[in-house]
Parts: structure tokens; sequence; C-alpha cells
């Protein structure tokens, strides 16, 4: 019998723990039961541990990073929006394109339709998209249902990636997306039957991991978000938002005050919320994915969240609507190019933070103890994963210590 | 014997022969030797063909299109510039870049110390990368060799990618990229010697499809752009140009009076240059990437160039400076969400007009006589190949009838 199942070799480690990449040159990893087990400069590994592993990977002078973790996803839904995209590029009007079925409710109405097969097949393959560039836990939303059974769908689908055993999963319940066509005019209605209804309902049967809502004029008020929120916390569920992206609804403040895990997009956060944020220990989660298919111009405060010590995590916000993208590297990108980040900051954004926005302490560092989700990538320096768009420096990706 | 070599049933064809798509919905198309021999309705197919095919594909519904041709790009180089590009975000300055040995000449330092065989092995993964994405020819670029022998060098490497089989390639000389540190403040001096010296070898050793310069404040003054223009006429090598990239130089004019086949970037073009375009017969090379990468905010004249009728080709630009991205189809991604070109408009630019960019009239369409070289897309509409980014749509592809 052998101390180690696998063990990393000639590896730099970037390992999340401590300042910036948290470095470790010339490194050496071990895995034993799925976790990491040892992890530090090379020449400190005690002399005839190789001898006691059952397999020696020699990473080439290649990075170690923690795997990649998607924090906010929407990637379960029927049907795909590229046909309104289409018309809107070629001179449609909202109306036009309302008159033409498109919008947020086709979503609804084709995820509606979609048996749990059909859903399944397409969330997944989206799913092994972005796992193909890394990520190894991915978060996933409802909010396509907007009714119990729908919903209840969706956060099925969602479960049954994460038991493919290729990707972690964890599920969020967002009935408070948007206002279904049968509640039209009847917002406060919606969230009663929603409260009373809907959520305990996918409580019940433990579909969910957390609550989001969208808080914004278009959405809804910081009342009725205020009212799913008091329902979850009853049900013992964790929070957090689609906060501050087209205005300021001081909703960062208001998953702050119930110790939200993260406030998502925040283009117009404000002084406030960012204290409020940083006292209840709420993660800052960027979404520079949406803001480049929207052409926003407002970019969330880094440098306020940067000096007040806010964690920063980078998602992908994959959507049909909004941001159809299938790529954390390049949503690090974006996080770089438009919103400023260092190479650092959104590498730890899509590993050590994006752990904390997702409640997980298991996770999301190289660290003695936690999970051996890891991905080998032949760069030769963590920047490049990021600077270069596209191309595949992922050389393999581990979960729970099992190579896939 | 067979008369066909591939026979497609039940595929969409986006032909990119006359208006938009040009497509033709519940398609075939044949190939034999090499060449698209047959295209058009399935139920126009005259009857018993299927059966005197060696291969018949059923493209399930999915969608044609001529295989992507990148007409712009800088693939062939040493090292890259994750580094300087880490450093910029973190708050450098040039001048602490440059003293840091940052900037083109680093490139070029990087690419004149590294031989064939390191630049072929890293070029030859970017061109892989390309391909997998569903391109077919790309164009590459000399200009960080900037002598004889490292042009040259440069120009067989991407020869080599070419011999490969697997996408075909056009070269292009670039010797005008940047003023060597050996000509520091010699310009013209430079233009002499490329222009006596080192065109005439590259010419003589038929390394050089067409022959490109960068003429701008920061790179070379009309004037010397010209004399370069006319040495390469001289040889009968034909003309492009990065022009009215940061500034408006006159470019575009300047290379249509040479009949040039594209002026490429073109933010700053004004009504002059279109107009001198048009009747040349000038494509425009719409580079997207490079506007995101470097955040510019004027964008090019493209209702102008529409109601010209300039055709408007997309590209990467990949290149380690300014845009180092490896998707031509985040690169009509951008063209559209950024420059608003209708998804049909972008894929015509890497398609049709990118080849009209590289002066080729046997692709870059489906038709009947040119080379079969073709992508078989799993999508419900082309458009979905543009919206989506990442993921993986690309089925087949094909380069003069082989499926690669
Ligand atoms: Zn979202
Ligand atoms: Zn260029």
């Amino acid at each position: 019998m052998t101390d180690f199942d696998t063990l990393f070799l000639n590896a730099n480690l970037a390992t999340f723990c401590g300042e910036g990449y948290g470095e470790i040159r010339d490194g050496a990893l071990a895995i034993a039961n799925g976790k990491i087990v040892w992890l530090g400069p090379r020449n400190a590994l005690p002399s005839g541990w190789a001898a006691s592993t059952d397999k020696i990977i020699d990473a080439k002078g290649g990075w170690i990073t923690p795997g990649l973790i998607d924090c906010h996803t929407h990637l379960v839904y029927g049907s795909n929006r590229a046909a309104e995209w289409e018309m809107r590029l070629e001179g449609a009007s909202y109306e036009e394109i309302a008159r033409a079925g498109g919008g947020i409710r086709s979503t609804v109405s084709a995820t509606r339709a979609a048996d749990e097969r059909v859903l399944l097949s397409q969330a997944w393959s989206r799913a092994q998209a972005l796992a193909s560039e890394g990520v190894t836990t991915v978060e996933i939303k409802s909010g396509y249902g907007l009714d119990t059974d729908s919903e209840a769908r969706m956060l099925r689908v969602a479960r049954r990636i994460g038991d493919s055993g290729q990707l972690a999963v964890r599920t969020t319940f967002l009935g408070a997306h948007a206002l279904p066509a049968e509640f039209a005019g009847r917002a406060d209605d919606y969230i009663d039957h929603l409260c009373q209804h809907m959520l305990p309902a996918i409580a019940a049967e433990g579909l969910a991991d957390a609550v989001d809502a969208f808080c914004e004029t278009i959405g809804f008020s910081p009342a009725q978000t205020e009212r799913v929120f008091q329902r979850a916390q009853e049900l013992n569920l964790p929070v957090k938002l689609h906060a501050e992206q087209l205005s300021n609804q001081g909703g960062a403040a208001l998953v702050a005050r119930f110790q939200g895990l993260s406030a998502d997009h925040i283009e117009w956060l404000d002084e406030a919320g960012i204290a409020a944020m940083k006292r209840a220990g709420t993660v800052a989660v960027l979404l520079p994915g949406a803001f480049y298919c929207l052409r926003e111009t407002k970019v969330p405060p880094i440098d306020a969240l940067r000096a007040a010590g806010v964690p920063m995590a980078v998602a992908t916000d994959h959507n049909p609507g909004t941001a159809p993208l299938l790529s954390l590297r390049l949503a690090m990108n974006m996080a770089c190019t438009l919103f400023r980040l260092t190479p650092a900051e959104a590498l730890a954004g899509a590993t050590r933070h994006a752990a904390a926005a997702l409640g997980l302490n298991d996770r999301g560092r190289l660290e003695v103890g936690l999970r051996a989700d890891l991905c080998v990538w032949q760069v030769e320096r963590p920047a490049e994963l990021i600077y270069q768009i596209g191309g595949q420096p992922l050389r393999m990706r581990y979960l729970e210590g099992r190579q896939l």
C-alpha cells in the first residue's frame, strides 16, 4: 500500500493562499483520498515519498492552480436567443423583437416546453465547454421556469450534471428572476406565491443550495426581494443577489443585511453598499461578459472594492440573453481588459473568491486538507491563461483527486 | 468507379453567393477531386447520384459554410508578451515596461533568437487553435525579424504550416512593421535596405504572396510606405496595408492607388479613403480583437463602408502585443458586438470577403468549381456560430475535399 495516490513533481503552484498567486516555484503536490495531503517546494519533499506513490506526474514546469470555479451561471434553458440577437443587429426595434416572441419570455416558454432529457443534453454540452477550460465547480441557477414544476426540473437537471462526476455543481433557486406572463401586473402576488409555495417545495426536495433574485427596476423591488430573502432565511438557505446592474437599488446593502454570499454585477454599487458588503463578508461577483454583450459603459467600482478589501469573484454569467459565453478564461480576460483587474486578481476571482461566493471552504485554494480539485496548465506564468484568448493551455484536470 | 468522393445530405448551405448567407435549406453538396462539383436543394439532386458516391454524410440538419479564412494574422513569433501585459495591468508605466525590455522589440529579440523548429512548434499550436474552430486558410505575416534572415525564417515557418496539409497558408512580407534597433533614428535607411536587399531576397526565394506595411505615426510614413509598395509592384507582389488604426494617414487611399488587396484596421478611415477603396476594389479588413484589447473607442466607419459597397472582411489580427486571441469566432462576435456588423456580414467577412482580401477566387464561397474547403456545424442557424462565444459547434472540417 502506498501513502499517496498521485504526486505532482516539476510543478509551479499558484496556491491562492496569501498574497497574489501565492506561488511556489519548483513545487510538489501530493493527493490521497481525493484531498491535497502535501504541497511545498520540491526540495522540502521528504525523501522516499516519491517511492510510496501510486502515480507520479511530471508537470514539466507547468503551473498547477485550483480547479476553476464559475460561481454565477444560468446554464440550464431551452432553445437559445441567436435569432433575436441577429434581429437586433439587423436593426429590429425592441417592440418588433417582442412581437416576434423574443426576450426572456421566449426562454421561459422554451424551458417550460422542454423535457428534462432535452434540457439535460443541452446544459451538459455547455457544462463540458466550461470544464474543457478548467472549471471543476459550477453554480447553476433556475429562473426560466417561473413555476414550481419547471423550476424544480431545471434544478434537477443541474443536480444531474453534478452527478456525472465530471464537475461539481451548486444550485441556486432564482424564481424571482422575472415575472411570469400569468402574473403580469401582479408582481406582489407572484412573490407571495413564490414564498408560500414555490420556494418551500424546492427546499423540501433539497434542490437548492442558495436563493437568488433579480433586484432591478425591470426586475423585482427591494421590498419584494427582501420578502424572498426572509423566506429563504426561514428555510435556512443562504442568499445572493443580482444587484446594481442597471441602476442603484441598494441591493448590495440589502443582501449584506441578510449575510448574503454575494452581490453580483454591481456596476452601480455605491460606497454604502461596499461598506455593508465588507461588514457582512459578502463577495462582489463581477460579470464582465454581460457588460461586454450589453455594451455597458458604467464599470463596477473596482478601486473602491479593492481599497475596502471586499473579495472580488469573476464568473461567466452564461445565459442565452445577455451573456452567451462559455469561457471562464474569456470572462477573466474581460475582467482585466474592461474592468482593469490584475491577472492575479482575476484568477483569485475564479478560484478562491469564487469558492467564498458559493459558501465553500473546501476548495478554491491549494492547501492541505482541501479537495484535490486542480488544473495543470502548460504555461510559463499564470497570466498567460488570461492574456491568451482561445487556444488550449489546459493539460490535465482533477476532481477530488480523479483525473478527468 | 464513383462520380463523387463525398456527398452531403440533410444539410443547410450558407453559400455566400448573392445576398446575405446565400442560404439553401435542405440542400445537398457533392465533392470530387477536391472541388465542389454540385450543390443545390436536395430535391434537385438527380436520382441515382447518391448511389454513385463513395461516402454519404448526413449533416443532420446542420449548416455547411465555406471553410473560415483568417486573412490577417501574425502567427509566427518567439515568446509571448503575457508578462508585459500583466505589468501594465499592475500599473507599470510604459517607460517601466520599456526598461524591462517590453514592447515589440522584445518580440523581435525573441523571434531573432528562436530557431525554425521552436518557431514552428509554437506557431503550429496557434494554427491548430484557429483550425479547431473552422479555419481552413490563414494568412501569416512576417514582421518580427526585421532582417533578411529572420524575416525569411518566419515566412519559411509559415510555409511549413501550410505544408502540413491541415490548413492552407498565404504569406505576407511585413518587413516595414517596426524599425529595428540597429536602424534607430534612420527609418529612411531601413526602407532603402528593405527595398534593395530584404524584399528582393524574400521575393527571389518565393516566400511572400504579398507585401504589407504599418503606416502610422508610430510606424512608417506614407512616403516610406509608398517606396515599399513601388518595390513590391516591380517584383509583381500585391500589396496591403495596416492603415488608419490610430490616426488618419491617408493610408487607405495610398494602398488603393496600388490596387491593394486590403486596408486593415481603418478605425480612422475617411470618406476619401472609402471612395478610393471602392474604386480600386480594395477590401476593408476589420480587426475588432485589437480594438478590444487596446480599449479603443473610435469605431471604423461601418455604415459608410456598407453604403459605399466596400467589402468588409473580419480577421483575428492574432499577435502577441495587441491581439493575443486565437478565435476567429470571437473576432466575428466582436465585429457584431463592438462594430455592429450583422452576423451575415461577419460570416461573409470571414469567408467570401476574406478570400478577396487575399486575392483568392478559388475559395470563400460554396460554388461549383471552387475548392472543397468547408465546415459542417451543429447549429440551427449560422448566427449561432457567432452569438455563442466558446463551446464547440464545429462537427467536421474539410480541406480540398479531405476530412481533417
Ligand atoms: Zn445572472
Ligand atoms: Zn496586424
